[in-house]
């Protein structure tokens, strides 16, 4: 008989990749850099820069870069229509649809970049109905910011980078591969881009963040908090937020947010509790929180509302998709494997 | 170092699948079924029972099954306007936007048909204006004709009918399996349905049937055929229609095709250019036409327009990946694998 590969290809080296990696100590590194030692120095812009062109921008290249973020936002008139279409529906269905609605003008960095600039407007126009602060001046965040809270606050903006910056590369999650998927039958970086978001948006993927805030705000104390843990456990259901196929041990992403968590929020009672199940369902169970666990509540208390969280994710990772595109084309192979056969055989009319 | 799998994961085998395979004679079967031999005997809507059911339809079965797929291809007064919106683009970017807009209904066979159901109509609107012939009598394949030709042609309908069972199913090609990866995730139905579309566009998968077209029909005799192999060969240039991962051999889909080219067009020269090709390229360089090879002309000559070749293939492949999803739900685990780093390490701020 055949050999079948690890189910879920759980283990399998599918491929190369010069774009970030998990190193020996356990950190998340993007071209080589520790992301929790970028997050704290540089901008989300500059990030964003490194992900896709595998290096720092210089002082101009990244004024240059953000203004051509910001120019390229502008979406056309029909996919505002199509937005008002689907006025009420879930920003995800309709950042996914409004890109596959797109059309891209080439398939090097600069095309797709120009796409993944149009993310946080089409999010913009589909969470406000319009789009909202524009035109203020100031960086990617802040006017990411202003737009989810209509708020002005460099600081809670500052705090939004960095869950952005955490958020934007993880080699081959279920999204990205999707996308390499597609880009290997030669598709456009719409089609890839559309590939990607479909399969971000799944609670296995990047649809886990809001389902983790629903409980952690409905438990008051650390008995509530043991209870649910024990009742979720003995039931055998997937407690959201826990384990990650990368990280067996600690996730250097939900590790960081916990460190802004408790120095700018520990008056919360929520991130006490947090934190202590944490300790709790690692104790009992060896299971490590991951960046959605703290995630959620991260972006709770920086004020935004649950119908972003899975959009601030898109509109960071795009990133990482634009680089994945770019490097899948370079040395192209069509992914195709194969599916063995264990159903009826000889059948007859 | 760790291991790598064989670049696009050719030749691996990533899961089970109790579908669609080539037996060991190099047939294509679905369900247990030679394609070849359902395609004489039974019509599109009872194969696509069969592929999402595992099993054939009663007499009673089967027309509440077209009723039912007559029924539920109305599709929603929103979506309809988005497709107005799109007016002029390609019709599978119509089609993978309008379907990325629909909300599925649930996860089982008659949510995700639902869907299926749909397929059609949004291909009708698009390529049409407004639904063309939607109450015409009739079964799936005659409406279909009439939609893309305006002609009522009980033939050429059934002509149609044996192409749409070849395309309908073939295990983890790159759009089922770009699929499952997001049903992996646990997206929902129309998650899942956009990944393949927008997956099925891309030139090294569906979307190279128009682009054989455009060279067959202008190679005038043998001698043209020949310099056209010959050049394209020294250019190392990928001769569309040509080579597939599964049949190294023969496609057994291209070659029924053929045979009914030879029975009802063998008066066409093209036809003669056709097979003349398919026996030259083979000789010269052990490529076997695929079925995007005769797909295209055979269309063609049944007087369908290109623009709906590939659509034509999505409207019957959507059955497959309905036995997909159901597949991937039963049995599921997160299709993450991983990638193997060969970037720059320890770089410093």
């Amino acid at each position: 008989m055949e050999e079948l590969a690890p189910k879920g290809l759980q283990g399998v080296y599918v491929d190369k990749t010069e774009i970030a990696t998990t190193d020996s100590t356990g950190n998340l590194v993007y071209r080589g850099y520790k992301v929790v030692e970028i997050a704290d120095k540089l901008s989300f812009e500059e990030v964003a820069y490194l992900v896709v062109y595998s290096r720092l921008p210089s002082k101009m290249e990244n004024a240059e870069f953000r203004k051509f973020l910001a120019d390229q936002s502008e979406i056309p008139d029909y996919v505002v229509r199509i937005i008002g279409e689907m006025k009420g529906m879930n920003i995800m269905d309709v950042l996914r649809t409004s890109v596959s609605a797109l059309t891209a003008s080439g398939r090097d960095e600069k095309a797709l970049l120009s796409l993944a600039a149009k993310f946080p407007a089409i999010v913009n126009i589909a969470g406000n109905g319009a789009v909202k602060g524009k035109e203020l001046p100031g960086s990617f965040s802040e006017r990411f910011y202003y737009f989810m809270t209509g708020k002005n606050n460099a600081k809670y903006a500052n705090l939004l980078e960095k869950i952005l910056i955490m958020y934007m590369e993880h080699e081959f999650n279920a999204s990205t591969f999707a996308l390499r998927v597609t880009a290997s039958t030669m598709a456009d970086p719409v089609c890839a881009f559309t590939s990607a978001l479909a399969t971000l948006k799944g609670p296995l993927h990047g649809g886990a963040n809001s389902e983790v805030l629903k409980f952690l705000l409905g438990l008051k104390n650390q008995d509530e908090v043991k209870k649910y843990v024990d009742e979720t456990l003995e039931k055998k259901e997937k407690l959201m937020g826990f384990g990650h196929r990368v990280y067996k041990d600690k996730d250097p992403r939900a590790q960081y947010i916990k460190g802004l968590l408790i120095k700018h929020f520990s008056d919360r009672e929520v991130v006490k509790n947090a934190v202590f199940m944490e300790e709790y369902v690692w104790e009992k169970k060896n299971l490590a929180a991951n960046v959605d666990f703290y995630g959620a509540l991260y972006m709770y208390l920086l004020g935004i509302e649950e119908k972003y969280y899975l959009p601030v994710f898109a509109c960071s990772r795009v990133f990482g998709w634009v680089a994945h595109y770019i490097e899948q084309q370079k040395n192209n192979k069509l992914i195709r494997p194969l599916a063995l056969y264990t159903g009826k055989t000889n059948q007859k009319l």
